[in-house]
């Protein structure tokens, strides 16, 4: 459990030779020890290969065992033990707890899609039975299933080093779903990596699974990342990361000569919608809690809070005092990268400068690194006539939208992009209102909430982790939860194939005992 | 019910001033009556706006409502009774009973999406209940239901022109799921999409539905189809056609401001693979049947054989000798369009000129727009050594493929791109051949058949009509059968809200009966 630098590819540690990069300590900049050395397009088309060959023995796994070896990751993680926590403190500047947390998220999500896999029901097992007296033609015998789309490729995210990186949520659905997985390491936190990549290697030997099953490599630059996307032996990709990034994957993905699925995460501001009744008679404690939620992981949350919509008056003028008054007691926190840190100081300035724009409050100052949170205000006129106040400053800044009235507001939702979340707080007395916003919200959002905030993100059946462009490339699906899974599935259909050519899902006794559709109506074994 | 040539826009009937264009009769060549108009940008524009405005209040009509809805449609276009079949006969040069079976299976599929809706677990409800009192933090109560993904452009096929043209498999999963469509009609069935857009716009009217649920476009050129994919009102595509076309849809979708799925059903060439105990103990049975499905329809269907392959011998060549001799007795048929006659004399010719392909047979000549089948054969080795050779020949053409063994027409399926089908013929002593090819075919094609051919295409719960680009530009769905009903949806999750404002499908007491995922375990009400 020794960070080297080297890509892992397949079972084998390389040290690549494309140039060299290291870790840095976010707290003060400073390089960390041992340098990683960049793959090369020859360790590539070695993981790629690898991965081609792996694809057809294990997307056959039996259930059982797939979700066996998602559990062995999850105790192999476990297993590095305080080594990890370590290294990704001095990697992202996240505090221990929030970590650990992290870490158990990580191992949650693997047994999670353990437990997917023992259910079966992804399978969408299908069997519309032959007629052969049907008239006026016999009917066919038709059986269909999910099988495994074909080898993925995982970028890592930045800021959840283990929940959204090496062996999080990207990398479990697609094992879960019989896909070998192919990561590039974010560069933010290349030990971290490391240390998850060697634990899922370990747990490849341990389940006795074909090496190519999963490999692990670190770029340089960018090139790796697109010859990857780019490689005709990648089927899909998962990303989570800026919107500048997601784009130019799905670009790539798209000139193919057969066009890949992108899943990429990439830019939501997440509006938190203030109802009359509620910011009336509890506004002061929502501020509170808006304060939290602002600056919860230094505001580097997908779903951080970056846009408040209420009308104005009194009312949201105490909301406004009271996290004012809440965030300038906020100490800052360190954030993920220096370069983070500079395109947050940027987005702020910005905001700032604008004519339309006023300053309400800032957070505690903080190190050379930390972010100090941030809060504005603006009417929504000026909101409306500038779409650079809808783009996403990643960090602890919110944009509060002063509204005439309710239509105003429902008119600024309307105008909005798509969003992972969005947020209303309501009162009894505020659900005519809410009853009538509910259509907009659910155009423009993947999750909708009530009372709370958007920055925790349960990993259950029914979250959605996604939405509409640019909040995600493909609004159709989840990158959190279980659900996540039929993003790396595709159902092929058998006609009349003899009983014992036929998949395990689908053999007329069921040895698998998965619920079956027959002829439309789902059959479970009890 | 009369042909006016005019585009159906919501409740109205509007005459494009964009050009005309008449219909063709497919035997003669010579124009039907009437001229049709070609819709105007701004007719376009009144289509998106009333699809817009129909949106949310069609999406949450009840499900039984909306099932009636489909059933109407289907009652209306059987209402037209012979003037829909007459003038469809004339403009597709299809007989008429070819054409009758396909109205009854456009009603079927009709019928089937309402089967769909009333058994409401296209919904898929899920629940995670909230959990107060875990530790460390309490847990949320978390609902997800899929809505519709919103207003849909499809385009009518050329070879299907009721099953998959204005009420086909697009039209009905997409207004099954919810979404409003807007239909760019083909220009070879004029008088057939008007007569069936009428049919929906009656349903829409006697469902009591707003009226831009449905609207029928003409398009003299391409502009008004480039525009509909264009709009950033239209949140789906479905097509049926060639790959250029689908192609072009694809890059004008992926350039929007917000990307959106297209669903382009294009090319594919449908192996069949002979398997040495079948071909040797029956060859010659085979040969009529693959004749038969060779030249059905004039060879216009997308699950057309156009692809042979079988390890060279003595029983190949009786194969060919009696699929030629079938093939000598065939009479040639009417093709669609006089475009389509010409484009398949030219992939004829281009075979006919290939250095490295022998023609074995032709079919009888016919009249001006008749194709002739024609039968060709190749080695392995010429075939792998010409991209060229892969490409459709839309039309009752066929190539064999002659390998020196299993192992070489293994290399050669490996080397072919994604399919709608593959066909595999085998006997008792094929199975260990054909149980080493599955994994191939599973990765090439969307539905694998056993001694059969894809020409029939069921529709169904488990039928796969779909497959790896070039055949469809998503792998992950169907363009036939219930399951292509996901294409349309898009899940949405809802977090904490009273339950007064949760939607039907995830209220408490569960008014609709649907079947839900509490904790990830499916429940149905008895």
């Amino acid at each position: 459990m020794t960070i080297t630098g080297q890509s892992l590819i397949g079972a084998m540690s390389v040290r690549g030779t494309q140039g060299t990069f290291h870790g840095i300590d976010a707290r003060t900049g400073e390089a960390l020890e041992p340098a990683f050395g960049g793959a090369t397009q020859d360790d590539l088309q070695r993981a790629c290969a690898l991965a081609e060959a792996a694809f057809d023995s294990f997307r056959e796994t039996p259930l059982e065992s797939r979700a066996v070896f998602l559990e062995t990751i999850g105790e192999q993680i476990l297993a590095i033990g305080d080594a990890l926590i370590e290294r990704c403190m001095a990697e992202t500047g996240l505090p221990r707890a929030r970590l650990e947390g992290e870490r158990a998220r990580t191992v949650g999500q693997l047994r999670l899609f353990a437990s997917v896999l023992r259910n079966g029901d992804f399978v969408d097992a299908r069997i519309d039975p032959a007629q052969p007296d049907r008239k006026p033609m016999p009917r066919v015998d038709l059986r269909l299933r999910n099988i495994a789309i074909g080898p993925v490729a995982v970028f890592g995210a930045s800021n959840f080093p283990l929940a959204f990186s090496v062996a999080g949520g990207d990398t479990a659905s697609a094992l879960a779903a019989g896909c070998p997985v192919i990561v590039k390491a974010h560069g933010a936190h290349p030990g971290t990596s490391e240390l998850v990549g060697q634990a899922i290697q370990r747990a490849v030997q341990q389940c006795a699974l074909p090496e190519g099953v999963f490999s692990l490599l670190f770029d340089s630059g960018l090139s790796i990342g697109q010859a990857l996307v780019a490689d005709a032996r990648i089927k899909a990709v998962g990303f989570t990361g800026s919107r500048a990034g997601g784009v130019a994957l799905m670009k790539i993905a798209n000139a193919r000569e057969e066009p890949v699925p992108v899943y990429a995460e990439m830019s939501s501001i997440n509006p938190v919608v203030l109802l009359p009744g509620a910011l009336g008679t509890r506004g002061e404690t929502i501020a509170q809690q808006f304060a939290a939620s602002l600056t919860l992981g230094a505001g580097q949350f997908c779903t951080n809070p970056g846009l408040v919509l209420a009308v104005d008056g009194d009312a949201l003028h105490a909301f406004e005092q009271a996290a004012s008054a809440a965030l300038a007691t906020t100490n800052a926190s360190t954030m993920l990268t220096p370069g983070i840190h500079a395109n947050y100081v940027k987005g702020v300035e910005r905001l700032d400068a604008h004519a339309a724009v006023a300053r309400l409050a800032s957070g505690q100052a903080g190190g050379p690194f930390d972010a100090q949170a941030a809060l504005f205000a603006t009417t929504a006129q000026a909101f409306r006539a500038d779409a650079a106040l809808r783009e996403e400053v990643f960090g602890p800044a919110s944009l509060i939208v002063r509204c005439r009235d309710l239509d105003e507001l429902h008119s600024v939702l309307k105008s909005l992009d798509g969003q992972l979340t969005i947020a209303v707080h309501l009162d009894q007395d505020d659900r005519t209102a809410c009853h009538a916003l509910l259509p907009t919200l659910e155009r423009k959002a993947g999750r909708i909430l009530a009372n709370g905030f958007g920055t925790g993100v349960e990993v259950g059946h029914a979250m959605v982790h996604g939405g509409p462009f640019p909040a995600t490339s493909d609004a159709r699906t989840t990158s959190v939860g279980s659900l996540a899974i039929e993003r790396f599935l595709r159902p092929v259909s058998y006609q009349d194939l003899p009983d014992e050519l036929l998949p395990q899902a689908l053999l007329e006794r069921n040895p698998l005992s998965v619920a079956r559709r027959i002829d439309g109506v789902v059959q479970r074994e009890e």
